[in-house]
């Protein structure tokens, strides 16, 4: 077996190596039943107990308050674009968008087709290096919902603090969930993506304030409709049972780690070594405003991009993989979420002041 | 480890011991590259090869036409339901449904949100215990299409023929795809749900006629239109790669096992020892009539409900699993896919007859 790498992928990213023996065990033969996790019936009393498992780390771990359900979608991140303003909005009704990168672009587009959206911040023409502070927009007093994105992993920004509202608020945390202490009960939804911070590609965890179940227009498809999904425990039709059970199992991991007050001091500290030596030189600079910096995703550039093309192939020579940034803005980047280890963020910043030292031209 | 159970679950159903064996060392290592496939992005060459590869074997064993496109989604068939009307109707359009159980009756109810459903032949009260034949139905000349089911999984009905129609066909095969040698170009879509005969739950499969790509109506979400998955390769948004990965590995060893007219003949083998046996006494009572039988799910009744629970506990002590009948009906069921093995057909056969035996009462 070839050595670990370390895998910088902005997702699917890296997970804990614990978990992949585990998964690697339970596929072939779960608990020892003599059936594999992945041709169980998700109906079985073993998945059954896999699922509410995994729901009820979840709610221990980002103390979720009784008044919310916890969903597992399928359709990524992505059909939440669509399915919050399906179920929220209809002819007439407002919403304010925070415009701040390349996920939230996309869900504007989406919640167009069924209300009429308020964009009342965008920092697109500075190709989204920061996000907006409290003062810096108005949330029209019409609006059903304000919705933002908590950390935009393309271009390396981040939240420091949450949006106060006194509408329903709206997060997609498909790059930072779990991976610093939130107050749930601030929200009225929080959706994520698996496949960053909390297990593989195939499922999307979505938080939801009970009374927001009954907001759905008529006529709206029973797939469609969070209402279904809540009341029969995700269990409406067959789950993805593999992607589920995998949240479930980076959900041990990380209480085993301490939970997320624990991770987040951890995440602090890993961002803080590469932040210090990109700060440390002008060969690296960083995309974001320094306000609006991302511990989960650090998007940088080197002097030219010949050099970073270099950069990328002599630190994938070394094990240091996937550091090649979003083919909209180029340059480098490098993600580094509750499973990535901090051995690796130390090798990426020896690599990057050797590289310097020897292309300095 | 505890010995392998005979698995007769209706879905997620049993998978191929290599399979098994396969996907337990690739989520750990893939292909030493030393990340597991469940960490890896979806946009690496690595990935980008396994899907590949997928497209190529589904191509390759069911004939695809190079005129159709196949799409890897996400929302299991039950969002087949509604996307396929709201891709393809709008109001004033027309389309015809033969309903042959569960699934058909929720795919209508889904269909009537778009559309004007003419329902052309309904066996609902009978049970669901028959298919019709081609002179049961008439489809309306204003239909835009003719949906069916060609495997009734709660039921135990399959069609033996399929309806022959100048109208687009469209057919939810999500429990007997790939269990018998068919002819793509008669159809406009066919869809199925992996986790019964190709892979694990998580995935959809969409064989689509290119010409049905352009019959969207505008303002439908991007997520929900067929053209933005078929013009990305099905990787619009991140897929779910593991269960991709899955259904490959099954490809992969139906091809080894000869490819689906081999798999069709021992299916026919398969189901015909079950059903010998249920014709062989008045003990066993099949659900389906015999020109309707499924070769897939053999639904039967024992004498009495307390009969059955005997029976399914008695099965299950010897590592016969997963018999219990759907909620809907009550009874038995075994669930006999590609992948069951022979041998645990027979055990279940000769266990019938022991148990017929002991309990004639």
């Amino acid at each position: 077996m070839v050595d670990r790498v370390y895998n910088f992928s902005p997702g699917p990213a890296t997970l804990p190596v614990d978990v992949l023996q585990q998964a690697s065990k339970d596929v072939v033969n779960f608990k020892e039943t003599g059936i594999g996790l992945i041709e169980m019936s998700h109906r079985s009393k073993e998945f059954m107990g896999v699922a509410a498992e995994t729901e009820s780390l979840l709610r221990e771990l980002m103390d979720i308050p009784d008044n919310y359900k916890v969903l597992f979608l399928q359709g990524g991140a992505s059909s939440q674009f669509f399915m919050i303003p399906m179920n929220l909005l209809g002819s007439g009704k407002k919403a304010t968008y925070l415009n701040t990168g390349t996920w939230s672009k996309k869900a504007i587009k989406e919640a167009k087709l069924f209300g009429d959206i308020d964009v009342a911040y965008s920092s697109e023409e500075q190709t989204f290096n920061r996000v907006p502070s409290q003062d810096e927009y108005t949330v029209d007093a019409a609006s059903e919902y304000l919705y933002f994105v908590s950390n935009n992993t393309i271009y390396g920004t981040q939240f420091p603090t949450f949006p106060e509202t006194n509408k329903v608020l709206i997060s997609d945390m498909s790059s930072d969930i779990l991976s610093r202490k939130i107050d749930v009960s601030k929200f009225g939804i929080i959706f994520a993506g698996a496949q960053k911070n909390m297990g593989p590609a195939g499922v999307c965890i979505v938080i939801i304030r009970e009374d927001l179940l009954d907001k759905t227009p008529e006529n709206t498809p029973t797939m469609l409709t969070y209402k279904t999904h809540a009341d029969k425990g995700s269990m409406f039709n067959t789950p993805p049972c593999f992607a589920i059970y995998g949240v479930g199992e980076v959900l041990k991991w990380l209480k085993k780690q301490g939970g997320v007050e624990a991770i987040e001091a951890r995440n602090i500290e890993k961002a803080s070594l590469l932040y210090d030596c990109i700060d440390g030189t002008d060969y690296y600079r960083g995309h974001a405003e320094k306000a609006s910096r991302s511990l989960m995703n650090i998007s940088f550039n080197l002097p030219t991009p010949e050099l970073e093309v270099k950069f990328i192939a002599e630190a994938a020579a070394i094990g240091l993989n996937g550091l090649k940034g979003h083919r909209s803005i180029g340059g480098c980047r490098a993600s580094i979420y509750n499973a990535f280890p901090k051995e690796g963020v130390e090798k990426l910043v020896a690599f990057m002041k050797e590289f310097e030292a020897n292309n300095k031209g």
